[in-house]
């Protein structure tokens, strides 16, 4: 007989909102990535074609915390059809020293939303100009809109343009967010025209092919690509990362598996030799971020179980300390 | 929000004995793994070395199943000297259709010893001869336990001998099990003095090195070596795979990485190119198991998605049916 706590999503909703400490955390993952010795295997992947489902399972162990997580993440892209949403999922957290399970984080994927859009905080604190202000948004879902409320939390930003393949929802989406984040978001119907002037583009949508041209880049832009977890998922131009100054992958191995990069070589706009500097070895200051304000930058974010190591022990210790969470004898 | 249902280890041994139907549906999963376009991707392993520990997660999706098990078992082996199991686990499972989580177990690895001891029992099923009525049991933890008392269910065993390192934790065990399956179970104080005149035999140590020698194998003998479910395990003497006349893996492409064969591959006692048959191809009937009385035959359990997928869609179907457990909204 073993104790461990199981907790909801809305449990979780309350002891993790989306702010400058989840980016901390997420930001401490990235530095650990790059100076520990950090397991972290590569992802476990099913796929149910059946259904056009997928689970990823992804684990990461960090020298030095008591906990590791095992995150379980479904995808099963015909469930809106029956009003589900497509992704889910759950995080186990174990002991590092007993693997006895600690918790059961019945997230339905909110820390995962949150661990991504974290990053993008990251690779944008660490990549952007200081003093950007203008973003565009490629996107108007769950992850578009935390993308954008996560820069806000590292970036002044003042002037945002949203696109999305729907119009419609472009525009509510804007107005829900102009209204959140008291600043003005304006929906656009191409991609290039939020993307002309930005300083800061984020792409987070399913695409399957470009929907961002190597041609729209402009000095000083950085570049975040958040939507591609799958081989099969593209939102970047590979010529773009050609011509991007910097490109930075969140995990070099993983990007190219399964990130934009992954693409940029099967085309050959990029040789798979060159060794990219990973975000953690930014974070780290092993290599060099941005250091002009001429430079274009790329992040290629496809998420990493270390991410979500860091977050499920910083909600486990949260919940801990604020009592939460329904205590089982397994 | 959706329900889910929160399964305990106690609920989960009332409602899934190891019995004769625990056998038959790890065989319908052999089965189905030869037959069926079963998706079962490599296990994804952690190892936390600093304190002797490793996890595996597993899972397999079987076309048919409404559900699908993810499992995730922690070994960590410096465990007992605080008192604690080295093994552990739960297993979730999720709806084949939607991704979402049908159940979770906190089985604290029952389910999983249930399942292998079963598979022992359908390798002895189709590989040991009818009458086999002496069986050496090598090991004493609670597989061996669980994999007599499986064996028991498919042959008429009379007579056991059972070898452990420990001789008085085998005399121990002897006893306990002579009681609950009121038959002759004598300890010995060698593997071979076990081995010698049985019909079967089963091996269920933690052993790096070989405990069985094939100098011992006599014509007609089976045995089947449930151990080895990582790459520095070994039960088997390499040599004992040649000179076997139908060796047979639960998974080949398993057992050529940490199975038996694993290291009669390496030491070159069997060439890697050999393509064995697999324990479902003989369950279904496309290849042939024992055809004689006088074939030494040797099966090689490495553990399987499968099984873990078969036998949580059997433990949840029972506990529906016997509304056990707990259901909550995530």
């Amino acid at each position: 007989m073993a104790k461990l706590k199981v907790l909801t999503e809305r449990e979780l909703k309350n002891i993790i909102p989306l702010d400058v400490e989840a980016v901390q955390c997420v930001e401490s993952a990235f530095r650990a990535l790059a100076t520990k010795a950090v397991a972290m295997p590569p992802i476990l992947r099913l796929d149910i074609p059946e259904y056009r489902g997928e689970v990823d399972v992804k684990t990461a162990y960090v020298p030095g915390l008591d906990g590791f997580a095992v995150k379980i993440s479904p995808g099963f892209f015909d469930n809106p059809k029956i009003g589900l949403r497509s992704t889910n999922g759950m995080m186990v957290l174990l002991s590092s020293k007993t693997g006895l399970v600690q918790a059961i984080m019945l997230d339905n994927g909110y820390l995962t939303d949150v661990r991504t859009a974290a990053a993008g905080a990251v690779a944008a604190n660490y990549l952007a100009r200081p003093k950007a202000s203008v973003a565009a948004i490629l996107g108007a879902g769950v992850q578009a809109r935390l993308q954008l409320q996560a820069l806000t939390l590292v970036r002044p930003i003042s002037e945002v343009r949203l696109w999305a393949r729907n119009l419609s929802k472009a525009k509510a989406v804007a107005q829900e967010l102009s209204n959140q984040l008291g600043i003005v978001v304006t929906a656009c119907s191409e991609p290039r025209e939020a993307v002309a002037g930005s300083h800061v583009v984020v792409t987070a949508t399913p695409a399957n092919e470009p929907i961002f041209s190597a041609d729209w880049l402009e000095p000083g832009q950085h570049v975040t690509a958040v939507g591609s977890d799958a081989e099969h998922k593209n939102e970047i131009d590979p010529a773009a990362i050609a011509r991007a100054d910097l490109y930075v992958p969140d995990s070099l191995k993983q990007t190219m598996r399964l990130g934009e990069l992954h693409h940029a070589i099967a085309t050959k706009a990029v040789a798979s030799s060159v060794l990219f500097p990973e975000l953690g070895d930014i974070v780290s200051g092993a290599k060099l971020g941005r250091v002009n304000q001429g430079q274009i930058t790329i992040a290629d974010l496809t998420g990493t179980g270390i991410q979500d190591t860091a977050i499920a022990t910083f909600a486990f210790a949260r919940a801990e300390a604020a009592g939460a969470g329904i205590v089982f004898d397994s």
